[in-house]
């Protein structure tokens, strides 16, 4: 792997809490204002903490639901404006097919449009899977277990095993020592992570910052877990010395901990190798803790950063989980969890309702996903995944420079594509960017379509919003 | 809706618990023999109850991994003989996109044969999506609740929406009363409602017939719910005198019932209507139960036959769920539930971790799912979907006479495509045909892609595997 540049991996918090210029934009919703608490201790990475930030003043506003994967927002519920598209009926065959025709039609030119102008979401949307078009006539159902036979034979087990194989190689676990599956989604990672977790530590309590995302918590109500959420630094790492606090308080109960490899929000890197050494300060020995680590978007990224902390098996982790469809790219959603063997037996004994083995969260399984992955992996090798973080990284870096010389209050973490700014005020502008907002805050996680030119419109057309206001 | 010929309805059980031929077929696995251990009544339908059938003969088999889906097997857990498709490494570009095409091609002719031979899952593989080919380019995304603006906006909610009132429709619930999203399968469905079902009878039991597709189970060990098995009647139906009984004996709690629209393998339909006037007889008000019925495959046929018992949330039930894999046919699994609104808020409330709604089990979700499902009530309607279902119960019916006419026990409920006989001892007939196995028995569900002449291909086929043993 090659090493990237100085000028991609030296990044640091120059403004670690944004907050947003009052009284600008063409405000269409009301914008809460946070203001930093100031710092506790020094230094670029790991030190600011987000005293509370902003809970007195989000307060209501948290109670509100967020168009970004329900994370908590500052505007109002609204109500899906978009018009249903009804399930037409016709009595003539012609009408009914040149109707539908013109439906799709139309809703291809909306998904060009939209997939030009989106910066918001981690989602890679270059991506050219033509020559999988032919695939599209079968209904491939990997159900059930990969690692399980089964009788239904339009299946994709051995493109999922292959793409396992290379994670499990990436994450340094031994064939024989692993297993896995290729998940809907970076929820079904974490899901899965979580209950392999509880079910081989039943009396064991959840740990996770309050930047995790918000899957977690959901997975702990869902599975009836006790939990404590860890405060985040301003940077968005997980606060090890609360999460050492916590641990000591509850150390009669072993400990679950989710570690973020990237927070959906401002994409920090919790500290691995802090959190154990921390769970073998406090006491817990191996048997009491079982270690999750969400890797959604970076899980895919990292690993092709030289200097980036390094996730693997080698550590004393139970399970990792990473996303298809952000870094890699891919048509629908999903996403593939690792974990070792040993846990996933104790798992199956448990389920004495099947007496057999049913180790995944689902049943049936999208196959397609499957080939997705293969095909990106093959197509690109390690050079091409290394080139692209690399190109990502630099075009963040042109991204949150060219805010920051703009006077826009700015955040980017080391080692991340996720550029953190002020949360327009523009309504309109939000939408046709398809920004992602929390509270105050909004970020454009920089994927491999997004080039040097559309930072350069987006910026643009980003002070144009400002100063008409 | 047009009304079915008497020729189709009026099937009855004519073998209810098929058991094996001894000494027969080229037996490359141990085949476990059961016998029926009498009947408890009479007559055709709900009353011969397979009395701790096999539970002793297969009680070592139990404990064994099924090929179908996780369920229970006669024969020992196969690991995956499939070979890995390794992702390949190459240097040079033409090389490896030659290779690539090649692995694809070959997996196409692959996929096309098998899906010739397929007889086995409900899965019906006659679908055309063509058109939609232009729609693999995009990274469509419905990601959180259907019902919630989201900015990310490759989206495809308003064919989500489309849909969803469709099914509202179907039904009989009214818009502005249902909530609902599109699934990634039957399990996603059936974990909603009965996780929908906890949160507003948090201290409920759930009842379910030991027939019930597996997820409903992991349901109850997933959210740590309390949970009594019914006994299920010979034909695959619940038992409702042992739900009144469990009922009777559990009536200080709330009771949270899953109902089967079909079960897995027997294919038969829960009898909703006794399973509500039992809940009121034992003295259950609507405030103490909830109904979750699992209408994976039949719950998108049974609408389609006149005769047939209705599922209409006009009676009091919580939610339904249906594949959209199965009946409909698509290239990748999904599904979709429904429920009524005042659940759900219910649901939101309680997470606390959130502050928000967050009211579906995945966060991204397969956005061209939605169009499957869309283009397909579009292009079909009710008339098509009739005529499927038409078809589908004739050649049930054929299939069924022509194997007792064979000498071979088989079953099929009334008002059901999926026809039940013995195991076939010839595992490469087994496989050639994808059947789905369990224990002695084994299945076909005849789909619309079944025609006449693939049955007497496999009836014939079956008769030859038989001889040469």
């Amino acid at each position: 792997m090659e090493a990237l540049g100085k000028d991609v991996v030296g990044l640091t918090v120059s403004a670690p809490v944004p907050v947003p210029l009052k009284g600008e934009g063409c405000a269409e919703e009301e914008v809460g204002v946070v203001e930093a608490k100031g710092e506790r201790g020094g230094g670029a990475k790991g030190t600011l903490r987000s005293e509370g930030s902003g809970e007195v003043a989000v307060e209501g506003l948290r109670t509100q639901v967020s168009p970004y994967q329900a994370l908590p927002t500052s505007s109002k519920i609204v109500r899906n404006l978009a018009e249903a598209q009804p399930v037409m009926v016709f009595k003539n065959e012609e009408e009914r097919k040149k109707a539908v025709s013109k439906v799709i039609k139309d809703y291809a030119a909306l998904l060009k449009q939209r997939t030009a102008t989106h910066m918001g979401y981690p989602y890679n949307l270059a991506f050219e899977y033509g020559d999988l078009d032919c695939l599209l006539k079968y209904c491939i159902n990997n159900l059930g277990d990969p690692w399980i036979e089964s009788n239904y034979g339009v299946h994709s087990r051995q493109f999922e095993l292959g793409v396992l194989n290379w994670f499990a190689q990436l994450w340094e676990v031994d064939q024989k020592e692993y297993w896995g599956y290729i998940t809907n989604c970076g929820t079904e990672g974490n899901l899965h992570g979580i209950l392999v977790g509880r079910e081989n530590l039943p009396d064991g309590i959840l740990y996770s910052s309050e930047e995790s995302h918000y899957s977690v918590f959901k997975a702990a109500s869902m599975y009836r877990m006790d939990y404590r959420k860890v405060s985040s630094l301003a940077t968005g790492e997980m606060d090890c010395e609360h999460l050492k606090t916590l641990l000591e308080e509850n150390k009669d109960k072993p400990a679950i901990v989710n570690v973020n490899i990237g927070t959906t929000v401002k994409g920090a890197i919790d500290d691995l190798d802090r959190v154990i050494e921390i769970l073998y300060d406090v006491g817990y020995t191996e048997e009491r803790f079982y270690i999750h680590c969400d890797g959604a978007l970076f899980g895919m990224m990292i690993p092709f950063i030289k200097e980036a902390p390094f996730v693997t098996f080698k550590k004393p982790i139970g399970s990792v989980s990473v996303s298809g469809h952000k870094f890699m790219g891919c048509p629908t959603p999903c996403g593939l969890v690792i974990t070792r063997s040993k846990y996933i037996d104790a798992l199956s004994d448990d389920i004495e309702y099947l007496n057999s083995r049913d180790a995944t969260i689902m049943g049936s399984r999208n196959g397609h996903a499957a080939i997705y992955m293969w095909y990106t992996l093959t197509m690109k090798g390690y050079e091409g995944f290394t080139e692209d973080v690399k190109k990502c990284l630099k075009n963040a870096h042109y991204l949150h420079s060219l805010l920051f010389s703009k006077g826009i209050r700015t955040m980017l973490n080391e080692r991340s594509s996720t550029v953190v700014f002020e949360k327009p005020n523009c309504g309109e502008f939000i939408r046709k960017w398809q920004l992602a907002c929390q509270a105050d805050i909004a970020h454009v996680v920089v994927m491999p379509n997004i080039t040097k030119e559309k930072i350069d419109q987006f910026v643009g057309e980003l002070m144009e919003s400002r100063a008409r206001a």
